[in-house]
C-alpha cells in the first residue's frame, strides 16, 4: 500500500464534518478504490471545544488556517471556510505557494479569483478542484472538464439555487406569496437569516460564471453575468404562466453567440414539459448543449453538507490517484479573455403582465408603444376582476385590471423601451412584470 | 508540446467515424485541454475501399485489427468492431498483452470478459476503459467510478435501452402495438433487422451488469440477471397504467440487498411524477442512489455515432493526461464475487391483467388463489366490454373480459404461484400478464 494522502481541512462547519464523517466511514473503501489510505492529519476551525459528530483527536489543531495550508503535514489542503477574500483566501493562497493540492468548495473565491489562482497552482503543478462549489453533489465540474472533453460547447443552463427552487416550487404548488415561501425556507434551514444572496441570485451568478470558464474556456466574469433574483415574483405570475403552459425558475443560462459569450441569471418560463420545469424542491440540474455528446441532464443534491462533502471527496480521490486535470479543463494561459455578447433576441420572447387603469383608450396606448418597438404580440389575456366587495371607500373603477401579453420572439432592447414608454404613459399602476421565456427541449 | 498519443482504430462503423470526425473537427482543441496532440496512426476496418466522410490517409491501414493491437505505431488501442468473442476480443487481448491502452464501446465484450481483461490491463499497467459501452454519451462509468468514489450506492437503475425506450414511448404516446412501433423503429434505424437483443432486453442486461460491477464492487456476472422483454407489453396494459398514475418502462435495475446484489431488466410501472417516468424516446437515463451525494439522475443520448464517439474521446483524453482509474473503480483482484440475493418482496407490488371468462364462481376463484398466497389487493378494476358489433358467429358470452388487479407489497414467488394457479383454473384465457410497480422518487 502507498503512502496515506494527507489532508489538511480547514472549516468544520456543515461540509467540512460531512467530510470528516465521511473518510471515516468509508476509508477502507477509499483506500481500496484509491491505491492509497487517506487521512485528516490538520484540523483548522473556528471553535476548539465545540463537540463534533466525529472523532478529530488523531489530527493536529491550528487556530490559524493559513498556518495549517503552510504545515508540510499535510499533502492536500481542502479550504472549506468560506468567502472571496480573507482566510479562505489567504490559506488557498498559502498552500499552493506551499506547493500542496488545493480542494475547495468556495464559488465565491473562485468566482472572483479563480484564474489567478489557477495560474499560481499551474506553476507548482498542483491540482486546485471544485466540484463541490457549483451544484453540491453533482458531478457537472467533472463531466464538463472530462467527460465533455472532445465536445464543443454551445449552451450550459441550469437550476444553480436550491433556497430559489424550493421557494417558486411551493409558491407554484400551495399559490403561496414569495414572503410566506422564504419564511418557510428560513424554518426549514434552506435559507439564510439575510437570503439577499441566494434569493437576488448572485449565489446561482457565482455558480454560472465557473461553469462558462470551462464549458467555453474563458476567463472568470462573474461581473458580466446579468443577474434578476425572484423576490418579484408573485402569485399571479404562476397563475399566468400554468395557464398558458409554463413552468417559473431561476434559472442561469451561459450560451456561445456570434458576439461573444452570453450569461445571465433571471426568472425564467420554461415549457411544462422541459426536463428542467419538472426539477422540483431544493434538487438542482445542470443541463448542456454539446455538438457531439448532444444534450445532457445532471440533477441532484444542489447542497447539504453529505452530497457536498461528496463532491469534496470526488476530488480529493482524484488527486490520490495522480490524476491531473487542469482547474478550468485547460491551462489558464489558454483560457480567453471573456468578450460579452451583444444583447440579442431571446427565443420564444417576453410574458408581461401590466395592471392597467380601466380608461377609455388605455389599451390602445400599450398596443402602440408595443407596435412601435416593432414587437408583436403572440397572445394577450384580459381578465376583469371582479369589484372587491369589502372595499369600502375605494373607487372600484379605478382598480387597475391585469392584462398578460405574450410576445414573439424580440430584443431585450425593444421591450425595456417599450416598457418604459408604458409605464411614463400613466395608464398602468406599478412596475410592468417582465419574465423571460425559454423554449428548452 | 508533448508527443502525440497515437490512436490505432479497430472498427469504422458509425462510431468509428464519427470519432474519427471529432478528432479531426476538435484537434487543436484537444491537443490544449489534454496536453499533447491525439492523432489516429493505425485503422483497421472491414472495407478499405469505401468512402468515408473523413480523411484517413495519414493513418497506416491494417487488414487484421489483431496486427494494429500488436503494432508499435501506436499506444492506445480503441476497440469499436463489436462482438464478445472474435477480432474484438483476440485484440483487445493483444493490445492489453502489448502494453497499450485499450478503449472501448464493447457492452458483451466486458460484460463477458471484463474482469480477466481489467486483470490483464492490471497486470501491465495500462488502462481499460468502456465509458462508451454504457448509455452513449452519459458519463455514467465515470461518475460511478470517479464521481461517487467516497459514497456506497445502494441502488442503480435506469432506462439503458432506447430502442426500447423508443417502442414504449409510442406504444404509449400512440396507443399502437409492439408490432408497429417496432416497424418504425426500424425504418428509422433505431433498432435493428432482427431486435431480439435489444427488445428482449439482453442488450440492457449487458450495461446492467457493468453499472453492477462498479457500483457494489462485485465480478461482472450477466448471467445472474433476471430478463424479461417488451414485446408482451400490449395497448391495453399502457391504457390501464394511465389511468393508474404509472408509466411503463424497460428498466435494468441492480439493488444491494441483505443477502446480496440483485439484479434485474423488465418492463417496470413507473409512477409518473418520477424522473425516470419523464425520459421519452430514444434518450437513456440513469439514476444512482448513495448514501452520500443523495440521488443522481442523469440523462442524454444512449446511442448515436457522435454521442458514443464523445464518451470514448472522454476515456482517450484521461488517459492523455495521464489519469488512471481501475476498470471497475479498484483493483480488479478487490472485486468481489458475485453474490446473488434471494428472490424478495418488491416494493408497490405488481400489476396483473387477465382476460376472464364471464362465467359464475369465475372471479372468486381468482380471488381465492391470490388469498391462498396472502396476496393483497389494492385495487380492482372490471370493465364490461360491449360486445362487439361486427364478429358475426362469434359467441358473445365467450369473450372474456379483462380484469386488471394492483396487488400490494407480495413477493415473486407468491405472485408467480398464484398465477399459475389461477391459469390452471382455467377461468382466463392466454397467459396472465404480470409487470413490477417500482415506487422511484
Amino acid at each position: 500500500m502507498n503512502a496515506p494522502l494527507r489532508i489538511g481541512l480547514a472549516g468544520l462547519g456543515t461540509v467540512g464534518s460531512a467530510l470528516a464523517g465521511l473518510i471515516q466511514r468509508h476509508g477502507n473503501e477509499l483506500a481500496i478504490r484509491t491505491g492509497r489510505p487517506i487521512a485528516i492529519s490538520g484540523i483548522a476551525a473556528r471553535d476548539r471545544a465545540k463537540t463534533r459528530p466525529v472523532d478529530l483527536s488523531a489530527a493536529r489543531w491550528f487556530d490559524d488556517p493559513v498556518a495549517l495550508a503552510r504545515d508540510p503535514g499535510n499533502d492536500v489542503f481542502v479550504e472549506l471556510i468560506g468567502g472571496a477574500e480573507g482566510p479562505a483566501n489567504e490559506s488557498v493562497r498559502a498552500a499552493i505557494d506551499a506547493g500542496k493540492h488545493v480542494v475547495t468548495a468556495n464559488k465565491a473565491l473562485l468566482s472572483r479569483h479563480g484564474v489567478a489562482l489557477a495560474r499560481a497552482a499551474e506553476g507548482k503543478g498542483v491540482s486546485l478542484n471544485f466540484e463541490a462549489a457549483v451544484a453540491g453533489g453533482i458531478p457537472v465540474i467533472k463531466t464538463l472538464r472530462e467527460a465533455l472533453a472532445g465536445n464543443t460547447i454551445n449552451r450550459v443552463y441550469g437550476i444553480l439555487n436550491g433556497t430559489c427552487n424550493y421557494i417558486l416550487t411551493r409558491m407554484q404548488e400551495e399559490d403561496l406569496s414569495f414572503a410566506e415561501c422564504l419564511a418557510a425556507a428560513q424554518k426549514l434551514g434552506y435559507a439564510e437569516a439575510d437570503p439577499t444572496f441566494d434569493v437576488e441570485g448572485f449565489d446561482a451568478a457565482h455558480k454560472l460564471s465557473l461553469l462558462t470558464a470551462i464549458a467555453f474556456g474563458t476567463e472568470v466574469d462573474a461581473d458580466a453575468i446579468y443577474v434578476e433574483g425572484i423576490s418579484r415574483i408573485t402569485p399571479a405570475d404562476f397563475e399566468a404562466a400554468d395557464e398558458l403552459g409554463y413552468r417559473i425558475k431561476l434559472l442561469g443560462v451561459a450560451s456561445r453567440t456570434e458576439s461573444g459569450i452570453e450569461q445571465r441569471v433571471h426568472p425564467t418560463m420554461v415549457p411544462k414539459s422541459s426536463a428542467i420545469a419538472r426539477i422540483d424542491g431544493v434538487t438542482n440540474a445542470v443541463a448542456v448543449d454539446a455538438d457531439f455528446a448532444g444534450q445532457l441532464v445532471l440533477s441532484g443534491a444542489g447542497a447539504g453538507g453529505a452530497a457536498t462533502a461528496s463532491s469534496v471527496m470526488s476530488d480529493i480521490a482524484d488527486i490520490a490517484r495522480g490524476d491531473r486535470v487542469g482547474t478550468f479543463g485547460r491551462p489558464a494561459s489558454h483560457l480567453e479573455p471573456y468578450r460579452q455578447a451583444e444583447i440579442r433576441a431571446h427565443e420564444g420572447g417576453y410574458y408581461i403582465r401590466l395592471a392597467v387603469y380601466d380608461r377609455p383608450g388605455a389599451f390602445a396606448a400599450i398596443a402602440r408603444r408595443m407596435a412601435d418597438k416593432a414587437i408583436s404580440l403572440e397572445s394577450i389575456v384580459q381578465r376583469r376582476r371582479a369589484p372587491r366587495a369589502n372595499a369600502p371607500g375605494h373607487p372600484v373603477m379605478a382598480e387597475p385590471q391585469p392584462v398578460i401579453m405574450i410576445t414573439y420572439e424580440t430584443t431585450e432592447t425593444a421591450i425595456r423601451e417599450a416598457l418604459e414608454a408604458i409605464k411614463a404613459d400613466g395608464h398602468v399602476a406599478g412596475d410592468p412584470q417582465m419574465i423571460r421565456i425559454e423554449q428548452f427541449g
